[in-house]
């Protein structure tokens, strides 16, 4: 139904987006501002349309995806309300001092400039908040940059009903033509085209570790390369430590498989690692957390690739050796659904097999169990690198724990305490990204003004005249945002 | 007389950095900051040997070599203000709201923290201050990373000295053994087995694009990739518009003739384009410059190897099609020495010819001579990416010149009017890095505060306990600085 697109499409896509850079690149907040907030109110007048369409593309279920536009929208309004702003270009001003010895000191002024037009791969688990709409190309917009989106071939319909809403406002804000471009591919071979395109200048992406890091390798290789931003695969480990295991065991398995299990697992904040101490409290624990497992109700997934590959990778992890499954789903399920499951192993065995570290991207956990705390650092120091680590503790468990809790924030973006990692709040302080292979770049993250950054490099104007500056630097702060004037932070 | 590192050597090395990373990456911004200025007062207390050992092995003159540790020295201090200040780790916090609807909103905070050991391949050209306790070191310590130096090959006792005052600054300040770490290599295998060694982190590196772009590849075909920051070569254009050339051409030719040949031309940041629009004022410019050209003395440049290096790239100027020199130093030259020298050729010739825009490291320069404005604007859109470029013109030429300012704000990081590229001031507003392939990453540079931000990455922590966060993130904000919560900058 979706054709791909074609080299010349592609290439017209890319020229006109880099002819869109050359106006856009010097609009103002304002401008950006108002663009991205009639996205806002374009896609939520595509109303319930647009939730039965990806409903039908996607089978989640309704008031998950009202709720995903809801954050979708919010995170274009809070974008917006980022760069109207304005302070988060960084202006940093060193003024001349002309009879400075033995050499006059010239005026320097530096700010945050957006590098050129970004191609976006949305994610097939996030339809609206990581699509055509999402973070990515709303972070593109607010930093100055044209975006071209190659939509996901698992929800089509839906990325070309968010596309006309993005056409939309393009026109009610007069935005230049090519600001926003979209496009169908669901070959190997659009994406390469995008990537090696001389015009991108930046790439989105988030979905596998295998395409992920295969946009990451061809832009390496290209003449001038360019920084891609993929969003791979994560576990998320969790660390239980024993006290909250022998106090709070139903508490935390109540939480935890909902967390598991919610959308079907197909988060990528999912903890898809337990790692507990062996004990009581961690058979209490398993123990419910098995019972609440097993009361889940299987659901389709995203759709039949994503199920396919679901039961190839839980298969793999439960046909290692010891590996015990300690829990399934006791509802019915068909061929496309997720089926909530709870493995366990011993950490030797964990350490000792690659295998066992694999995400499996659906309802399932893997408990490792430790022989004593000084094992959970060791699990720990095997670990790669992950968005989210969490440990569950008590107060006297925290206590014992400052090196784990030290080791742990060497792997992760984000490192929570007595909470689950899913729901990833839409906040300046939130880091959704981290170390290699959870991202290819953990010093930038995807929610934010830290996803601006992604998109802009410092530019410094040395000896510039005030009507020649960007109203950022100019010395009487049209815009009254923070600025940094000769080492001193003011407005 | 200084050995290659073995691979055990250099192993050890990265093991031994390693270690004092996981004590090095909690110390305070104050203890940091200590350790960073003893490094500075041991660097002065080496005297006036330290002078005379890089006057030997650089050949470059005590009054520069003096400006240089001067400048090593203010780096230094300067990085260890900004850390000790602290706002510098961009502290950011939304606190809880349990009773938020649909679900409570967690308390969440943000700060940078250090990434690892950097691996740091220090100048040719800046014995000191892009070298052993250069910008690159001095941002790795600031950020909180441990530091493994590779002495430059050309002036390895400048390094050995400049090391031991780093050793003793360690031991002075209590800093964990591991901190800093010095290898010799003249091998294209020692590069390599650091770039390539699992603990490493991230790599600095001053030099040609040759030996940055294989760092570069190197560390991309890791199982984990890490960033590279190269700054390899520039031609740094200068843009002449013609009511300058007409009413000031003696001045700017005075001015650039130092420029171009100051150190021997050996600045990454020397002017090695300057591309005007045909006529009586350019005429004059290139006479006038032509003149002074021949009166500058040659003097050795800082190695054999470079020297020879200068010869072939500048031959391979000279002799493409079309290309007439304009003056050649009148004064006695030698093997090793520099020939200060001007060559040019017309815009179309220029276009057509990729081989003329290379760099060449030295007291070299070309003219491309335009035939109108526009054609300013056609050279602007076909240049590679530039650590700077350079306008020169007066008012009425800015009124008519805004589109080529805008096009040549496309392709540096750095873009100065009426003045000259040379002499990079120290300051926060900064930017010593600019597009592929002036750097591997222009979206950092090497000067100030944009030097540590290579170093580190943001990270979150969620529903943390007081007395578990850093201080940088307390309620109470212990170390006073500049932070945003709640969407409010405050100290």
């Amino acid at each position: 139904m979706f054709i791909d697109a074609t080299p010349a499409q592609i290439n017209e896509a890319l020229e006109r987006a880099y002819s869109a850079f050359l106006t856009y690149r010097h609009a103002s907040g304002k401008a950006k501002a108002a663009f991205i907030r009639a996205i806002a109110d374009e896609i939520e007048a595509l109303g319930d349309d647009l939730i039965q369409t990806a409903m039908r593309e996607t089978h989640l279920p309704a008031p998950r995806l009202t709720g995903e536009r809801g954050r979708t929208c919010f995170q274009l309004r809070d974008m917006a309300t980022t760069i109207e702003e304005g302070s988060w270009v960084d202006a940093t001003i060193d003024t001349a001092i002309p009879d400075r010895q033995p050499l006059p000191k010239p005026d320097i002024r530096n700010m945050l400039i957006p590098i050129g037009p970004v191609v976006v791969f949305g994610a097939s688990n996030f339809p609206f908040a990581y699509s055509t709409a999402g973070v990515d190309p709303a972070a593109a917009w607010a930093a100055g940059c044209p975006v071209v989106v190659k939509a996901h071939p698992a929800h089509p319909e839906t990325s070309e009903m968010v596309a006309s809403a993005i056409h939309k406002a393009v026109v009610k804000t007069a935005m230049p033509v090519g600001v926003f471009e979209h496009l169908h591919g669901a070959s190997f071979e659009v994406g390469k085209a995008l990537v090696m395109h001389p015009r991108t200048a930046a790439v989105g992406f988030t979905g596998s570790f295998a395409g992920g890091k295969a946009l990451f390798d061809w832009a390496n290789q290209r003449p001038v390369p360019i920084p891609v931003f993929s969003e791979m695969g994560s576990t998320n480990p969790v660390f239980l430590l024993p006290d909250a295991m022998d106090t709070e065991a139903e508490k935390y398995a109540k939480m935890y498989a909902l967390s598991i299990t919610g959308s079907m697992g197909q988060f990528c904040t999912k903890p898809g690692l337990l790692i507990g101490v062996e004990g009581a409290g961690l058979d209490h624990f398993m123990t419910a957390l098995a019972n609440e497992i097993r009361q889940i109700q299987a659901a389709p997934m995203l759709h039949a690739g994503i199920a396919k590959t679901f039961r190839t990778k839980r298969a793999d992890v439960l046909t290692q050796e010891a590996v015990t499954v300690e829990a399934e789903t006791q509802t019915a399920f068909g061929e496309d659904d997720g089926i909530p499951s709870l493995a366990s192993v011993s950490s030797s065995q964990f350490l000792s097999n690659p295998a066992l570290h694999q995400e499996v991207f659906g309802p399932f956990s893997l408990l490792v169990k430790c022989q004593n705390t000084d094992e959970l650092r060791t699990v720990a120091a095997h670990l790669e690198g992950q968005l989210t680590c969490s440990v569950i503790g008590t107060e006297q468990d925290f206590r014992e724990a400052q090196d784990l809790l030290s080791a742990v924030s060497l792997l992760c973006g984000r490192l929570l305490l007595n909470g689950v990692p899913t729901g990833v709040e839409v906040c300046a302080s939130m880091q959704h990204g981290g170390p290699f292979p959870a991202s290819t770049d953990g010093r930038f993250g995807s929610v934010g003004a830290h996803a601006i950054k992604r998109f802009v490099r410092p530019f410094a104007y040395q000896n510039f005249p005030q009507n020649l500056l960007p109203d950022e630097l100019k010395d009487d702060n049209p815009l009254n945002i923070w600025r940094i004037v000769n080492g001193v932070r003011a407005k």
